[in-house]
């Protein structure tokens, strides 16, 4: 779902998303659905949330480095102190926050925190990367349509924790990575994009997950050029339009 | 699961499934699990079951006349008179039968005939293709771990009726086939082989099918040649060996 800021709206939006084709209607019509040439204009002021080593966050900054991703990096954010991830953002010269979850008392406060620090820094798009923690509709209301994510499975197969393990376990021959807006339901919002691996006799969990990792450095940075472009619509669940 | 022909064993082999590596120890051992040559020596007697146009039947029989599966085609069995699936059959020059389920009380009683039939004919290994009969412990128990299945998408994603429909309606951006074992839940069991496809921004379902259909026609042979040749043996849900 592209709206998730209120219950009503989301729920009306899932049932005829094709009416959000076209220019943006309401407050909370998503950016990305602003003609093309504004939003070359404005260029895409992108947020990473992090919790561990950031390798998707690397492959998104070498990807606006070397040009095949339009964004300002704006902002990476973690919420743990330990992410080591944080290397990379320094390495590039992108700023970096510290957002511990501890310091709060629930989800949706920690949400208003993380709202409020992205507002600071006027970032209108936000990746998830590894970020380990759920989030609200109070993030997600602050940016419809904004908040992307990346699963290492192809939904709707495989979602929720250890999916590499859940694939092997269930004796999946393919598997691969989704990145997908973030919606109320976990690993569940409309897909923007999705890559296949084969999986192999000899896999293990870890074998699996590296070869997925290297499919998900090439897809994450893919699908917010994707985004970044503009002219990507939606039809039902399906987004459409905006191929590089 | 690979030996479903009780309630019992089969939720105690759904648990212990890694124990049916290696050698055979029971009468309801799939025959695929016998040392390479052996299999050699007595070729995999298939039944090829249809209710239609039977493409997937017609791609076996190609596969088996052109040396790429090592199989006597040895009955087509279709449960609709009007199908015409069997055309291939009669170009192969391999026998059909007409088993009209509209004649038997139920399910159970149609796959007891079934049986009969197929072991008239001295039938091994049971290929469903385009199959619309849900089958019965009755079919699975004659022939434990050698009944077939495919299935229009890269399951557990999209199980059931107009599964590319569903792909569709999802959103998903990869889809493909998958080729497994059939248990006696719908779309379930162990997973033989499966292939990814992409889907397209203008695909409709009819598009999407058809490319799902030309995976589904390179990956029925090579499943059924992995089983011919023998070597596969299961860990957990996983299928493994017996790679061409």
């Amino acid at each position: 779902m592209f709206v998730p800021s209120t219950g009503s709206v989301t729920a009306r939006s899932a049932r005829s998303g094709s009416q959000l084709a076209g220019t943006p209607r309401g407050p909370h019509r998503a950016p990305d659905f602003h003609p093309r040439r504004k939003r070359k204009d404005t260029p895409m002021k992108l947020a990473i949330l992090i919790s561990g080593r950031g390798s998707n966050l690397d492959a998104i900054l070498r990807a606006i480095s070397e040009g095949r991703l339009d964004a300002v990096p704006t902002l990476v954010v973690t919420n743990r102190p330990s992410a080591t991830g944080v290397e990379h953002a320094g390495r590039h010269g992108v700023p970096t926050a510290v957002l511990d979850h501890r310091g709060y008392p629930g989800r949706e406060a920690y949400d208003a925190a993380m709202v409020a620090l992205l507002r600071e820094h006027a970032v209108d798009t936000v990746a998830l990367a590894g970020f380990d923690r759920l989030v609200t509709p109070v993030l997600l209301g602050a940016f419809p349509g904004r908040v992307l994510n990346i699963h290492p499975a192809l939904l709707p197969a495989f979602p929720g924790l250890h999916a590499q393990r859940q694939a092997l376990a269930y004796g999946a021959r393919v598997s691969g990575a989704t990145v997908h807006f973030v919606d109320e339901q976990m690993d569940h919002g409309a897909i923007i994009a999705q890559a296949a691996v084969p999986v192999l006799d000899d896999d293990t969990e870890e074998t699996l997950a590296a070869r997925i990792l290297a499919e998900e450095h090439r897809l994450y940075p893919l699908a917010l050029q994707r985004l970044a472009r503009g002219g990507l619509r939606l039809a039902g669940r399906r987004v459409l339009g905006g191929e590089p």
